[in-house]
């Protein structure tokens, strides 16, 4: 599997709705709390089950409904036996040794004779794990891939906790990944005529910009707005990732702006602008897997047929691990201080004052933080400017006091930022990214950026004006 | 991919039906007469194609358009170049030999440590062969699922001129046995209400009794039969694999009356038999990737809920391998003179003494035949016997001048057997028929079959009488 | 048209719910305070083109075309203009006096001829007005089956103060009853996967017991509780009529507990009883025009195929017009006084001294008015128990302190009645309601009508209990 | 009902089409010889519930099941009885004169009077007679619109025979025509995806150019063709009206090279004309009920649509009445002789001298006879011309040897005309034509015209071209 950014703007973590999960959701939110004592019986009848489901004994009908029991005994377990049952799934399954080692042995000794295409089929077979048999039959049942895609995100969940688990995680994104490979997600345009069903999940799992009430929904559904999601034919009624547009006449730089209900509904014929302002993944369980940069294509492409005269395609997108890093960041003195003031006073961003002092300093730091602070890996720390510009878009605005939620405050200062989609440059940004990390920006950002870095350094900036 | 027998009992050539194939069929019919010369511009073109697709460059967008490029590309080479790029394809697109040393070392000498599980996940990673990743790619593109079960096909038929194509046919079958999953299909019921374009593709592709007009067609969907396919959403309006059911209100002996277009239609409140008298799958690129068994199983479901009278499940089937396997094997000297009189007089079976005189022999010689004919694997010689036995059914009747057809004539002297699905009986025959082989049949087949044992040896036999 | 009694329990005042209508209900709304002063140049526009497209000229594509003129004119209009422009429709279409004179007298004179059918032919012809053909072209047009609708509502609402719009009132009825036959309706079970548009005009719709939010409505979509609604192919995506059936294991007394929220979930494997306890009719324009009969045969089939076990049919109905008959009504001095207390304390129901005082008098007094109280056409005096006693059902059983919501007070002193549907008597029931005006009732009702007949006339009674 | 001419290019005898209607089609061709008695106990009970079903005893529910049961015996008379069962539908349940004679003479007493208007609702109300009622009670049953529109095929088959049927027939007329009023049908396309049972029925009902096999109806359904059909909600997977279109570069001349098989796919991208080649109305029960008109309008939306480029909207139509016109009228002795030559010899089209010979004459006879032979009502002899001239078309080109089908040649010496719908003349022309009958023609059919009167009149006429 690709090593590919995808994390949109926001991952609903699904275990805290569990209203709407049913009894799914349920066991996966078990009470973990460690002290019920597991259950040995359960775990031999789950032993058994997955080794003749592993063998397939009986043939694939009867392997089949065996996986379907599986399914069955897992979702009755407690949350002690199932982190033991998910244990012996990834340590008890694993490939035979000696077979395989034999077929490395061939291989390698085949290798750039007649025999090598032979000898590497072989040893793809002696690779195939008794994991992956179970998981293709338990996903072969009607209810099985979403049963899957929970599991994964329980595995997920317990990694740090159980390390061998990772490669159940492994095989199980290996699988999940081509089961939802891009070819199968149904791109569907939602509207107030969608099913209250599928609009409830947009409720639940919006976590960028949450939607109030069913009017604020019905409002983001207005004739100006769009929101866009991808299915699957294996988890019908879910919409696995969900991107909200607005219709402008220009760039927005105010969230709160553009998601006022009262405010008059826009003219689309006079629409310059699709403003991107939240993206959600709403499955934890298919982490990793890349849907998000398709989905922003299609959708580029289907408002670009009903509206030929959209100019700009840009995000107005949250910077969520800003104030989480400038906390961890050794900064002058006297910004230190201001900062301080300003955390401990709720209301700051109403006060004329306190705004005009930090406006140019986090301007610039924080195109700093998206410009140049990387992970290990080069790629930018912030998981939204990793997306974006990992799919190709530019840093193209920072935006002052442009979401004064309590969260938009607290994870960012209330500064907001656009990325733009410049059709044409797509490709390149995103090989000059993929190849060392570069990111693209305009000259405005990049010369912020460069500001930022003095700040950071406490040397002396010219005066700061925002983006 | 499992070894799971699953040639239902007709494989349709499609090469051979080109008119409803349009461009996709005519390339892969091609002339491929070897005598035009390979182009090395295209070669060039599509190496370096594949290996920017295999690289992922510019993003999974970007590489997605590639691979659409592989595909047009493809498609307009000749014969002679498309063997090349296919080769390339093959063996210029393995796993890297040295880091897959090193995995393999670091995974052997991890066994039973704590490491384990992170070098098993290592070492699948780096078996991931470029091969595989163009392979997702193009499957990822609209058309590519299509393309790429025609390139399997094709693959399939150069795989005795060209052995070094194995790796990239196990690599596809894999590919598509994760894609054609079970559960993705959709089985659906065709009828004279089924679009014409569907309904079309039946004629072309049916190969086991041929139909003759969509007069022929629209009697095969009276009120007193069924067709039933399953459909795959990657592949629309194309059916993988059908069967042909008619209600009776008994085991039915002769496909001729079967089929006869002037019956009378049969009141189907009175059904107490399902008789699947064809099955055929129509992809061969999915060839080894098994449908039939759960089509059958969904079949029955979907009968038993509409008329809960019916008692028997079976089929009416042909021999094919039986005509073949008799010329090549010794027989008593009378019986090899009986034969031979009856291959050259073509209308034998409608005369009463050919047929009186060879009816017991040719009855016990099938039996023997289908119960113990085997294959090296172990398994039975005949492809349908494989099918239906590996799917749990028994041989339940021999019937003799049963498809008096040409074909029928030929390939198994008339004789035609019943395959019976006894419900309770399925998962205990197909455990049976995986572990030894054991060949499920009911007392009167085995004994028929011990009889035509010993025919075979030259040994006496008591009178025979048919099943 | 004919006479059948038709109406719901509860026909939603459409004009009070603007928000769902948009700009049709927006002037449909309008401002009729009559002050503006009549817009005499739309009205010639109007009286031109109501002549032109009466006359059909230019054929039947150009006269559609004309009657969408006339929708744009009309909604533009306001609200005097309107009512002019309804006079006009009403009384300068009518038909032409003289051939009408002249068809009349020759079919008159050719009675009992063998002239009579070609007679009879004309006069058909000669009755039929301008009026009646600008409504059909009208309702030709795309929006114009919605747009006839609302303007019979506007009649409707204005036919007191102008009496001769009846004969438009009529012609509309007639022509509407034709497009709005039952066959053209469409059953649909709505459930929580129904669109939210839908759903929205439900909670705007229901008015027997008012929808809170989307929570009780998602509540009243549950496993055991179930919505359909007739749906018509021309005003596509509005509930005509819908009825809410809840399953339990017997006949409810009590609708809060019916609808309690917080109640666990029925297990419908237990169902022996389906209680409708809301049926509402949405469309103003279309009174008169009976579905709700076919609707609650059609629901009762549909509940008998999924719940085979259901043995009772029955509503739990208001009786919204007993408190208003009481008022007027000569009452026992004691009676009398007993009410003026209630009357004046909101909370009497929850007063135990109160309740008992009053149930056994009210109890029986609700009894006489449902069996006895009629209208001058024989009918029964409440709108609700005119529909389902018409529609064959039998009064089953009075529930004191049934509907303890403010409205339930109000209309009923909280007392509700079951109409019980027995399958086999429905026929008879029926007739002898048409014939007679008959109302069926179990010997317990009948025996409670007759205490109450005692009441009403001073007589002393026996000790009375509920029912 | 209006008096628009609505006769497509064709009207299918679907009596003749038996296997197609399965049961419904047999009753109704029945074997009408007479012979067999009536069957008066049939005919006790027909008339027995008539009488009910017009009463709706029992309620609408009741009476509709009784309408069922009318539809049921209808179908198990024979052919005689049926005579007599319409006889006894068209005379016994006619309004009760009385009430009637009450009514009008109360109305003609109100006129100009405030009562006006209520006296008219009640004298529309006296005229509603029995029969209307049951037509509506038959009519909302489930198949009880296939059952009237069956039954006025029936009826107009009749007329003759027994005139007293005209009522029957203006009643069902009537409310037929409220039912397929315009705004309920729905336009589809037509293609080889579209289920065979349909495309079956265009090959039963295709009377113009006949459908001669599966292939020659795919060859009108490939890429520069199109078939678009009317369908009705009540009448499922019945083409009501369809027209074959094909995509030219010109307006075509000939039909047989517009129906060739073996000719060429069209390159759409290029197409400059829509060819109407074909219209057919499949209802004979739904006679003089207009839909060609707004299918023609639709159908030139669609392909407008597809292919913004087309100029040209035409057909390519017969002359069925011109050679039976022909045959009556009173030519000049030499063209007298030349037509006796051709009549006798069945191969003149394909004699040039022949053909040289008539050319003249004929092309001008043909225009003189579309545009100036008249029906007494003023309005175009030819049925086909008076539907496309009633549609707003103008007479554009006579095309000489254009169907040189034994048909063509029979019924138009293998003429044909070009009717061009213009699309800003159309309502012009509409309105002259239904004004005083005015044919729209271009310069040249109308000096063509007038040659072919003068041809007539035996005068010298200048030579002839063809148009």
């Amino acid at each position: 599997m690709s090593n590919t950014p995808n994390s949109p703007e926001s991952t609903a973590p699904n275990a805290a709705k569990p209203n709407l999960l049913g009894r799914v959701g349920a066991w996966l939110k078990g009470d973990s709390n460690g002290e019920a004592p597991v259950s040995n019986s359960s775990l031999r009848t789950w032993r058994r089950d997955l080794e003749s489901c592993a063998k397939e004994q009986g043939g694939p009908v009867a392997s089949r409904a065996r996986a379907l029991g599986l399914i069955g005994q897992y979702r009755a377990m407690d949350a002690a036996t199932r982190l033991e049952a998910l244990r012996a799934f990834a340590t008890e399954l694993k490939p035979d040794a000696q077979p395989l080692e034999k077929a490395y042995g061939e291989y390698a000794a085949s290798l750039d004779s007649a025999q090598e295409w032979e000898m590497e089929t072989r040893l793809r077979e002696a690779m195939v794990s008794p994991r992956a048999r179970v998981i293709r039959q338990v996903g072969s049942a009607e209810a099985g891939v979403r049963f899957l895609v929970d599991v994964r995100a329980e595995v997920l969940e317990k990694l740090k906790a159980m390390p061998e688990l990772k490669v159940l995680d492994a095989e199980l994104a290996e699988q999940l990944s081509v089961w939802f490979e891009v070819g199968f997600l149904e791109l569907r345009r939602l509207s107030w005529d969608t099913p209250a069903s599928i609009l409830e999940k947009l409720m639940a799992y919006e976590a960028v910009h949450e939607i109030h009430s069913w009017a604020d929904l019905k409002n983001r559904l207005d004739h100006d707005r769009r929101i866009y999601a991808y299915f699957h034919p294996r988890l019908p009624g879910e919409p696995l990732v969900f991107v909200e547009v607005a219709l402008t006449n220009d760039i927005a730089g105010n969230v709160q702006a553009l998601l006022d209900v009262s405010a008059p509904v826009f003219d689309t014929k006079r629409a310059r602008a699709a403003m991107f302002y939240s993206i959600s993944s709403t499955q934890v369980g298919l982490r990793g897997i890349s849907f998000g940069n398709f989905l922003i294509k299609r959708v580029v492409e289907d408002l670009k047929r009903d509206f030929p005269k959209l100019a700009h395609f840009s995000t107005l997108s949250p910077v969520p691990g800003f104030a989480g890093w400038l906390k961890g960041a050794t900064l002058p003195p006297e910004l230190q201080q201001a900062l301080a003031v300003v955390n401990s006073s709720p209301d700051w961003a109403r006060d004329a004052e306190s705004t005009h002092r930090l406006r140019g300093a986090l301007t610039a730091l924080v195109a700093h933080y998206l410009a140049n602070v990387k992970e290990r890996s080069g790629r930018p720390r912030d998981p939204v400017a990793r997306f974006h510009l990992g799919n190709g878009a530019r840093l193209e605005r920072i935006n002052w006091l442009a979401d004064t939620s309590v969260k938009g405050l607290k994870q960012a200062y209330g500064l907001m930022v656009n990325y733009y989609y410049a059709l044409d440059d797509i490709e390149v940004n995103v090989e000059a990214f993929d190849r060392d990390g570069t990111v693209a920006a305009n000259s405005r950002v990049r010369r912020l950026a460069e500001l930022g870095t003095r700040v950071l350094e406490g040397k002396p900036v010219p005066a700061l004006a925002d983006g």
